[in-house]
C-alpha cells in the first residue's frame, strides 16, 4: 500500500500501528524517529522500523506516508521541522486527540504537493511507550479523519483505506466538530478521572491505603484512565480549551442538580437519572465499543496476592 | 460453619454468597426469601436456594445466619419484620454499601441474644439478579464489618471466619469511618459516573449516536458502573448524605482549581496534577486489587461487531 512509511513518535499509538501495518503487509519499509534514544533503540531492537533516525527531518525523506504520533503540542514545531524534507506528493498524518488546533499548528508549513489529511483512532490503553503496542488496538475501533474541503480525495481515501486495513472503522468530520465529540467521550472523562484521584489522595480523614484497600468499589476504574500520560493530556487540554470548558459547564451544572436532589432527599429525581445512564452503556455494548462481560471481563480471584502489611490479618 | 443460612434477598451479592457458601461446603442448608416471585423461583431453579419462602419472616426461622442483601432502605422495615422471629444466637448481618444509617434503622428492632454484625463486602459487578451471581466474586477483595464495641466477640469473629472463607479479606471499623472510607472509594465514583451519562445524553451538539461510537475514548469506562443498579444507588445518595456532600464539596474545589489551570495555560500545574494521579494506580495493582493487564485485560479485536447502519460505510 505504502513504499516506506515514517513514524515520527513510536509510543504507544506509533508501536502500534507499525505492529497493524506489518501483520497486514501495508508497507515495504518502516523507518521512524523519536524524541529520545533510548525509544528509538528499543524501536529498532523489537522490530518496530527497519531504520532509525535521529532527527524526525531525516526519518521523513522519501516517505509516501508519514504520521507524527507525538503529543498534540509536539505537531506544530515538528511540522516546521519536517516540512522542507516531504516527498511531494506523500500524505502527511496525525494520531493526536485533538484537531483544530492541530490544523492550526501544522496547516501552514505543510507545502504545496503534500496531503495533509489529520487523523485521530479512537483506541489506547492506559500504558505508555514502543512496547506497550500491539496490533490489534485499532480492531472494531473508530478512526476519524478531518482533511479540509479542499484535500485531494485521493489522498484521503489512501489514508481511510489504509486505516480500514489497520482494522478501523473510518469517520470524517470538521476538526471542530471532532474537538466536540471528544470533549465529551474522552477530554472531560479523563479529566474527571485525574481529578478524583488528586481528591482521594488529599483526605485527611481517609488514608491513600484505604483508599488503595476499598478501591474495587468503582474508585479503581478511573484510576486506569488516571494513568495515561501526563504529557500527552497536558497537551489535550492547553489545546482544546474551548470545548472541555463547554463540556464542564455542562458536567457540573448536571451535577448540582444531583447534589440538590440529594439534599432535598429527591429519590425520585435519583432513580430517574441512575436509571437513563443506563441505557447508553446497552448502546455502547451493541455498537460493539465495549465488551458485554461483567466487569470489563476483569479476572476474578486471579490477581496476585496483597504483601502482608496490607492484608490487614494483625487486626 | 452454619447449620442454617437465610438469604433474605438473592440478588447480585446474594446469589454470589450462596455459590461461594457452596463452593467451600459452609452450610448445611441455604434457604432464602426475595422481594419477588419472580426472583425467588429463579433462585429456586439455580440451585442458589434449597427452600423458598414467600416473607422474610418465614425464611429467618431457625436460620444461625441471616444475610440481608437488599437495598439498603429496605434494611430498616426488613429488620423489623423479621425480629420476631429470628433464633436465639443467630447472627445477623447485611451487605449495604452504607453502614451508620443500616446501624440506625436496624439495631432498635434486634431481639436480645441475636448478634448484630453489620458488614459490606467491597465487591460486584455492574449486574443485578441472582442470574448475575458468581462464586470468586468475592475472591481477594474486602469485606468490612461495623460491629459496636459491646457486640458478642465470638459472633463477630465467626462472621469474620466465614467471610474468609467466601474469599475475602476482612476489616473492621467504625459505621462512620466505613461511610467516609466508601464516600470517596465508591460513592462519589459512581454519583460522578452517573452524572457524566447524563450530562452526555443531553447535549444538543453530539448526538447520542456519536458518543456510543466514539466512547472508546474513555467515557465508555464510565457506562460500565453508571449501568449499576439504579435503586441500590438511590438508597446509598439518601442514606449517606454528610460524607457524599463532604466528599463532592472537595472534588469540587479541586475541579475549579484544574479549570484555573487550564484557563490560564499553566501547564505545569496540568502536567504535575495529572502525573501525580499515576502512582495511586500502580498502588492499586500492587495490592491485589486491579488486574496489571492493560484496559482492564478487556479483549480487543473480539467484540461483536457493529450494525450496518453504525458502520458508517455509506461515507
Amino acid at each position: 500500500m505504502f513504499e516506506r512509511v515514517a513514524l515520527i513518535g513510536i509510543g504507544l499509538i506509533g508501536s502500534s500501528i507499525s505492529h497493524a501495518t506489518r501483520r497486514k503487509g501495508l508497507a515495504k519499509e518502516i523507518v521512524g524517529s523519536a524524541r529520545t534514544k533510548s525509544t528509538l533503540d528499543t524501536a529498532l531492537k523489537l522490530g518496530l522500523i527497519g531504520k532509525g533516525y535521529a532527527s524526525a527531518a531525516e526519518a521523513v525523506q522519501g516517505a509516501d506516508l508519514v504520521i507524527l504520533s507525538v503529543p498534540v503540542g509536539a505537531c506544530g514545531p515538528l511540522a516546521a521541522e519536517i516540512a522542507p524534507h516531504l516527498k511531494a506528493g506523500a500524505i502527511l498524518t496525525d494520531v493526536g486527540s485533538v484537531k483544530a488546533a492541530v490544523v492550526r499548528d501544522m496547516a501552514p508549513h505543510v507545502p504545496k504537493g503534500v496531503h495533509f489529511v489529520p487523523g485521530h483512532p479512537i483506541a489506547g490503553t492506559e500504558q505508555s511507550g514502543p512496547e506497550a503496542g500491539f496490533a490489534e488496538l485499532f480492531d472494531g475501533r473508530w478512526t476519524i479523519l478531518t482533511p479540509e474541503p479542499q484535500t485531494d480525495a485521493a489522498a484521503v481515501e489512501k489514508l481511510k483505506d489504509y486505516w480500514t486495513a489497520l482494522g478501523s472503522k473510518v469517520e470524517i468530520m470538521s476538526p471542530q466538530h471532532h474537538d466536540m465529540v471528544l470533549g465529551i467521550t474522552s477530554h472531560l472523562p479523563h479529566l474527571i478521572a485525574f481529578n478524583i484521584v488528586n481528591t482521594a489522595e488529599h483526605l485527611e480523614r481517609v488514608t491513600d491505603k484505604e483508599v488503595i484497600k476499598f478501591s474495587a468499589g468503582g474508585f479503581r476504574d478511573f484510576t486506569r484512565i488516571a494513568a495515561s500520560d501526563p504529557t500527552m493530556w497536558r497537551d489535550v487540554f492547553l489545546n482544546n480549551k474551548e470545548a472541555v470548558m463547554e463540556m464542564l459547564r455542562r458536567f457540573s451544572d448536571d451535577l448540582a442538580e444531583l447534589k440538590r436532589a440529594i439534599e432535598a432527599d429527591d429519590g425520585d429525581t435519583l432513580f430517574r437519572r441512575f436509571a437513563d445512564a443506563r441505557a447508553i452503556r446497552r448502546g455502547i455494548i451493541a455498537a460493539g465499543q465495549d465488551t458485554p462481560a461483567p466487569d470489563f471481563g476483569r479476572a476474578h480471584g486471579a490477581s496476585p496476592g496483597p504483601t502482608d502489611e496490607e492484608s490487614g490479618k494483625s487486626k
